[in-house]
């Protein structure tokens, strides 16, 4: 059978299960990617699990989010995560290294591999012929361990390009074009294929930056072939050694089809408030902007900065623009130095950031209220700039440099000046140290933790028998934001359970913690909720705070996804009312009798459940494989990989 | 009669008074300059007084303060500031240009003018034979309208410099000798002017550096003479047309006196949490450290950045150490680019941050819990750096940069290299447009204020007759960091008064906050405090968060000269003890009576208040004049304002 390039990597990976679009199937992960802002939770579940030392060919851990050093806290993460990286056997990249997804591109990523990382565009290694994907904290945290990664095997969707970019349009306008197709769900449950002969005008940086926002489609993974393109890459980083071809086989099939001409494609760009709202530049052109910024894993590449500097060359932006210049990494700051872009940047009054994600994730750099903000990032969602009510767009470097010139949105084919030409260069001969590698003899290496850095705490298995009193009774909807928010007010503590702990479901009922706590250390509690419960971030604080506080069990009308497996990573008992009414008869405070329920779950998906005080019964539902099964009764995947150790 | 040059500049401006030390003379200001942490109030108050257009002969208002733009409120002042600067005839200096003292430096300072500043370091440009002194923002409010600027004729203390810096010892080692001696008491009342043949072998920026922490002396300026190296300076700039000599007379007399043999010093470091904690670094050698900091004001020249880059080129800074470079400016970024300094840096593991004030004001770059800190910048007061028990060591870039290389604090002169030469470059040929001309026809400008920016509260006058609790009661050198801190998450409020008194005193007694709100609209309260009190940064919220939170009474040992002014000028009645010993008599939560406080003041400089519960009296000082006290009743200097128009 001829194998396309997504099936090879993951037929080459699979470890159980049937290579059939909708069923289960386990593959083995060969590397693996976190930043500090999951990072920390990783390597305490690591910690946890008393793991040695990583199983993978290659994991690193990459300082990329958590730069702005308020305090102790954030500089406390970073000394942890070092330590925590040389303990497991990690590559360490430093605050200031840059962004982890184009790092890891240039240092690390051989194409053929799997990369499973924590962050959701870790999808962007695709461009190297890698199978890449995104992931909660605790998968990546198991595939360290050397644990298969299950997956819904995705239907492949291959997009052929043909054609060439025209002058002024590049990579990040095929990425819009195909948002503004398929919108922000359009990759569900899919990877995004690309082959074809417009490939051959696509560098590997272009690349990077079509499958990163293969995230903002929703899709599980982007992938392109590992062809002569990216064998130049690997050389300009002094690794062509490491390159191995892989590419579809002649007459390869896909599941879903689609066709982007590059030569028909026109500046495009993405009004607020998501990146699928796509419309040609020239149709709000004019509009006035406060902001032009370039960077981000969406526009990484050396030609980004490059190109906008040879927009500006000579000139200077508009008075009271905010001209923002986010390096990707160190490295490639270097090289924009060395061939005089930075010169050309400053000059037109850049202002010259720290290379890491910054203002992309909202750490810093927010607009002013009101003010139209440009930006090459992958996502203008409502308010993740840092400012409410913001207005960000999301363009090209070509459309945010033309407009910083000019003041308003600006086509940049309406600029007077020939396209500029850039060649990318080699890594700079003045050696730069990016990775550390972990020492050989980790096992004596102390992890460092500052005051804010806890343990995550032991949690027991579920008991056979119990009573156990709901203490929060909710509608419909409930997402993790409400039972743990998110911002600058509760994320310092992601490190510090007991801390974070403290902030859950304060938007639903401000009394629930002092509650919760109260007979925490006397049986528990349980909440009962309606439709969709957990929808949302897959932030696992959202469970693991409630898990410390004593939640046993959420009984609810239906879970969404992500929060369900959650829930089931760390043994909190996931059930589902077999007749939806029922949620009716059950109040706040009331006893819930439960009995013999390690045999009820094994034996069955549904068993019975009692009002203690009117002694009425309740069919509940439970949807765990036999996998799950096993991770519950061992309360949590912690537990269960120490058990299997 | 011969003068000095600290003489001849205050004779030149002098409007009113006798030029004897401690009588009450009137200046005329040529110069302003105001930065964006206190700026956004000069504003609101040029506002308020419904002024049309500066009237001193160059004003300019600098973004370099508050950068780290985390939501709407930043980026909305720096919008607001342009626009006010522009209504106001004032330049604009936009974010990322840089650091208000170098740039003005270089761009606007005039030797032979005066030059008054809303900010601490002010004194800086004395290196260019200016009369430059820190105030508090409504001072330099007044002094843009045209007023003329009062203080107490200080002594002139001359320091004659001698001999010549060994290698490895740089300019931050003088003033640092000079706070050994001195300490941060050493130079109230008094004007530190330099002269000597050691001056032959100082850069103006040299100067600039001694200048600079001039303010960490407590002194009232700092002087040089402007001479051939001056004029040196200001070609490099392109500015040679402005330059005017200015020198001492031949036997000039000077009040104090003090002499530095330049070659005698070694390499110094202040070890916290004082400037004055200066030893020699042989004394601490060896201890570890987290972060190396290269940049400040008080170390912004190019040879400062040069001379570090010399010293880590071609090898790495050790793993692990954070080595934060701050550029001074976006011009001075562009020639240290330009002679490969920033390569050097960034090979070396250089975390490049945007030109700016950030972590030396606590913006960002904090350092780890219980880690040593070692910075170039000018203060290490508890807390500034936003860690909470941090341990901040100042030093020169040699210093700083050697320590960085091997992980440890180390003396330069151990390095095994020669010592690096250093040529100061002129200006990039590519032009940077540095500064924003207001326009000629300003009336029309229209002031853009975002939703945060609110206006000042009004204030009563002080009673006659009234009784207080004391509710915080404080030893010596308290710091206007420990009154309101700086840093990330203050001053975004700090155009929002009630807001921003939600910080105040923190750092001393975190209930210090809530004690005196609960009795604010109830008579108020008093604070008693030690020697220099309200030491360090000049701003102005120091005063305005207190005063809204209803604070009557400074009651101290002695004042830090600017926090007193501010005091005045806000209404709070400031007060001396006429025993020193008397400040043990007095315990938290003690009521003091104060009788027929009017007439009090006015008649007499000491009067006596009473111990409520014992009857005991003290006695007590005040140094207003007849002005002072004319601001005082009236409330503040607002009031005083609308008074009188």
């Amino acid at each position: 059978m001829q194998l396309n390039v997504s099936q090879k990597l993951i037929k080459d990976h699979l470890v159980s299960g049937e290579m059939t679009p909708g069923s289960e199937i386990g593959l083995k992960i060969d590397q693996t990617l976190t930043q500090d802002a999951t990072g920390t939770m990783v390597m305490l579940e690591l910690e946890a699990m008393e793991l040695d030392r990583v199983k993978t060919e290659v994991s690193a851990q990459y300082v990329d989010h958590n730069l702005i050093q308020d305090d102790h806290r954030n500089p406390d993460d970073h000394i942890f995560l070092r330590s925590a990286a040389q303990r497991f056997g990690v590559y360490y990249s430093r605050p200031g290294n840059g962004v982890s997804h184009p790092v890891h591109m240039q240092d690390l990523a051989i194409p053929g591999k799997t990369l499973l990382g924590s962050d959701s565009h870790t999808c962007a290694n695709g461009c190297m012929g890698m199978l890449a994907m995104g992931a909660g904290g605790i998968d990546v945290a198991m595939a360290m361990a050397g644990e298969t990664y299950h997956i819904t095997m995705p239907r492949i969707m291959g997009v052929k390009l043909t054609g060439e970019l025209p002058e002024w349009v590049s990579a990040k306008d095929v990425i819009l074009e195909l948002l503004r197709r398929h919108s922000v769900k359009g990759g569900v449950g899919k990877i995004i294929e690309y082959y074809g002969p417009g490939l051959d005008s696509l560098s590997a940086m272009d690349r990077h930056v079509i499958a990163n926002m293969g995230a903002e489609l929703g899709a599980t993974a982007s992938v392109f072939p590992s062809d002569d393109e990216v064998k130049r890459f690997m050389t300009t980083q002094k690794r062509e050694h490491e390159w191995v071809e892989l590419k579809a086989d002649e007459g390869a099939e896909y599941d879903d089809h689609d066709e982007v001409n590059l030569s028909e494609l026109v500046p495009l760009i993405a009004k607020p408030t998501s990146p699928d709202n796509v419309v040609p530049v020239t149709e709000i052109e004019g509009d006035p902007i406060y902001q032009s910024y370039i960077g981000s894993s969406a526009n990484p590449g050396y030609r980004d900065f490059a190109i906008a500097s040879k927009i500006v060359e000579g000139r200077q932006v508009a008075n009271g623009i905010s001209f923002d210049i986010n390096p990707t990494s160190r490295q490639q700051l270097q090289q924009l130095v060395e061939n005089g872009h930075i010169a050309n940047l400053l000059s037109a009054s850049g202002r010259l950031h720290q290379a890491g994600c910054n203002g992309c994730i909202g750490m810093g750099q927010a607009p002013a209220s009101g003010q139209n903000s440009l930006r090459t990032t992958p996502r203008n969602f409502p308010g993740r700039s840092g400012t409410r009510e913001d207005s960000v767009f999301l363009c090209s470097p070509e459309t945010a440099a033309a407009s910083a010139l000019t003041g308003v949105i600006t086509d940049p084919r309406t600029l007077d000046i020939p396209y500029p030409e850039i060649e990318e260069p080699a890594i700079p001969e003045k050696g730069l140290e990016m990775l550390e590698a972990p020492p050989e003899d980790n096992q004596s290496v102390e992890i460092k933790k500052g005051p804010n850095i806890s343990k995550i705490p032991d949690f027991e298995p579920i008991e056979n028998n119990f009573d156990v009193p709901v203490i929060l009774k909710m509608g419909d909807n409930i997402s993790t934001d409400e039972i743990l928010a998110g911002g600058s007010r509760v994320l310092p503590y992601r490190s510090n359970i007991e801390m974070i702990s403290t902030f859950t479901f304060e938007g639903v009922d401000e009394t629930y913690n002092d509650r919760a706590m109260e007979i925490r250390d006397e049986g528990g509690h349980m909440i009962v909720a309606g439709h969709n419960y957990g929808q949302g971030s897959s932030r696992e604080h959202a469970v693991l705070a409630p898990r410390y506080l004593g939640m046993k069990v959420a009984l609810v009308k239906d879970f969404a996804r992500i929060h369900l497996q959650n829930l089931i990573n760390f043994g909190i008992l996931p059930l589902t009312f077999v007749n939806p009414e029922d949620h009716e008869l059950i109040e706040d405070g009331d006893i819930i009798e439960f009995r013999n329920v390690h045999d009820n779950i094994k034996n069955s998906d549904t068993f019975e459940v009692t009002l203690k005080e009117s002694g009425r019964k309740i069919p509940v539902r439970h949807s765990m494989t036999q996998r799950h099964l096993d991770i519950m009764l061992a309360g949590g995947i912690i537990n269960w990989v120490k058990q299997r150790s």
